[in-house]
């Protein structure tokens, strides 16, 4: 079959790999029916060492399951499925707590940018939904496309910070997954909800989805014109969906005393400023981290095949496997915002 | 009239000075009838540069009112009161959003080691007391004077923690924070509390104020005998009350994942890891700071007043305003775990 490798910065290439197959009979293999490109593939395109080895790229899919391990009972062969990037078991004391990204069974899906891909923790990890197929409305399958990351990566910032009715959110990134903060955000009921980004595109869906100022400023300039939109006082709550330490500085900077910087950006950085000039002195929470989307899929699923939201807005490019090359470089010159790969083109 | 100064490492004496006055309309000026040291003075005992001028210390008192300024209406003089160390309008928009110590009028008490104090915004600050004179029972005048900052503290660490019925809570820190500490948790209804100290009078205070567990060693070993008590699993909640990188790194050590580290020992470092190695990967929340103690006040009194908390237990000596100097000698070879000061010895 047909898969995305990475060999090394800037070098991504679709190759002939052996078929997904079933490796332990708590397996599944899904045909893709659409995968995406994440923000977060971006971190290896800009740093992973040339190697003669590829590595299998893509943790996000939707698609048909076509062969079950012979202990998964609650998917069958022929089911419509969101694969969630983290794979779990679903039962074990973190998943009941809510951190499935912490499964004592958990992985991370690898090599969803092909033509299937293998998910381990099957039952666990797969949400079906029924009455989609491939056939289905572009527009639906995107946005459940986006419930396997993109879309719950914003909504997990958005409830660690604890956004409710009366908050006034700021969300630092205008790529897709502050974008959907964003639009969780207002889901949530935030009152202010500032968007800081440069790219008007991209700002102009924020502002459909609910931003009520854009700030295109980075920098002390960005924080003096944050504070200046909230009298001074700064953020109740600040969602971090970059990775970058400018961007955790501009958090810090931004939020109010006694206020929340909610980080799902992957933080490029091990040390970073928490001591009392930064966040001990004013009483902020830093909270925040890899998002467990499956606690949060079947809550999602209504609203977006009911049309209540759509998170699947976020892509403006479709390529075949072939364009996935291609598709990395629009991402990475900031050409594309999100780049959707429909593996039948 | 006699106030304790710092003049550098080490070096506190108690001298004569001019007497506290009034400089500002909503100023009061209190008779201290009970101070203490805290464990935060010890920082500036090991590191401050000798100077000339010394700094007046002191951020704990109880006492009576001497004299209000002009602007001064809900204290009057002859009253009993709390003097927090965190002084307030109790007011202002943070103040009001419960982050007391990010008031827009605020500053801390200085110089409470000493004959009388001068409080800045009174009105908002201080808190009478009814009932009670200097003449009152020692336990009760101490565990009212802890309501100026140390249990207050270690209740804001637990709060901010959210630690609740059913949790796992560990606490790092044997000082009268770290002890304040279990006492708040066992109030708020948890199920394990695990004290990390070494100094078995200490931890025997722990024991009584509900702690389950104590594990004395440190490091990797210290950190291997909380996962072991918790079933390998972790602690919910970790709550830091030392300050210093040592215990930094044991609460991430020991934290489960989308648990709660939170601090409330001022730290004595600005960086920190927070990166996928140590909090952002299993999605743990670092919170807490400088405890807001005056919006504690109210809702402690009862409790103290009737008691059903004795939190004055951390007291173990009790010098005069001359003994203070003895008194920080003592604390800093932990041959006292908190010393109470009553000037009129």
């Amino acid at each position: 079959m047909k898969a995305s490798l990475m060999f090394g910065a800037g070098d991504v290439r679709v190759v002939e790999v052996p078929d997904a197959k079933i490796t332990a009979p708590t397996d599944a293999v899904v045909r893709v029916v659409r995968a995406c490109i994440c923000g977060s593939d971006l971190h290896p395109f800009h740093s992973m060492p040339a190697g003669a080895e590829g590595r299998p790229m893509g943790h996000e899919a939707i698609g048909v399951v076509e062969e079950i391990g012979s202990a998964v009972s609650h998917i069958a062969k022929g089911d419509f499925v969101i694969v969630p990037f983290a794979l779990e078991d679903n039962t074990c004391v973190f998943c009941r707590e809510g951190v499935h990204t912490s499964c004592v069974h958990g992985s991370y899906l690898s090599g969803g940018q092909a033509e299937a891909v293998r998910v381990s923790q099957a039952d666990g990890s797969l949400v079906k939904v029924p009455g989609v197929n491939e056939h289905s409305d572009e527009a639906l399958l995107a946005s459940l496309l986006t419930l396997s990351d993109v879309y719950l990566t914003g909504w997990h910032a958005a409830l660690m910070g604890r956004v409710e009715a009366g908050k006034i959110v700021t969300v630092i990134g205008d790529g897709a997954v502050g974008l959907s903060a964003v639009l969780a955000a207002r889901q949530m009921g935030a009152e202010q909800i500032i968007l800081m980004g440069r790219h008007e595109v991209r700002t102009d869906l924020g502002r459909e989805w609910g931003a009520t100022d854009v700030v295109a400023a980075r920098g002390p300039e960005g924080i003096a014109s944050v504070l200046e939109l909230t009298g001074g006082e700064g953020s109740h709550v600040v969602l971090e969906a970059v990775g970058h330490m400018p961007a955790y500085e501009q958090a810090y900077g931004i939020v109010r005393p006694g206020g929340v910087i909610s980080r799902v950006g992957v933080p490029q950085y091990e040390s970073a400023p928490v001591g009392v000039g930064s966040l001990f002195g004013r009483n902020v929470t830093l909270t925040g981290g890899v998002a467990p989307v499956r606690g949060y899929i079947d809550a999602a699923l209504p609203e977006v095949l009911e049309g209540r939201v759509n998170p699947g807005k976020v892509f403006d490019v479709t390529v075949g496997l072939e364009g996935v090359p291609a598709g990395y470089a629009a991402m990475d010159a900031r050409e594309a915002l999100k780049v959707m790969v429909n593996p039948s083109l």
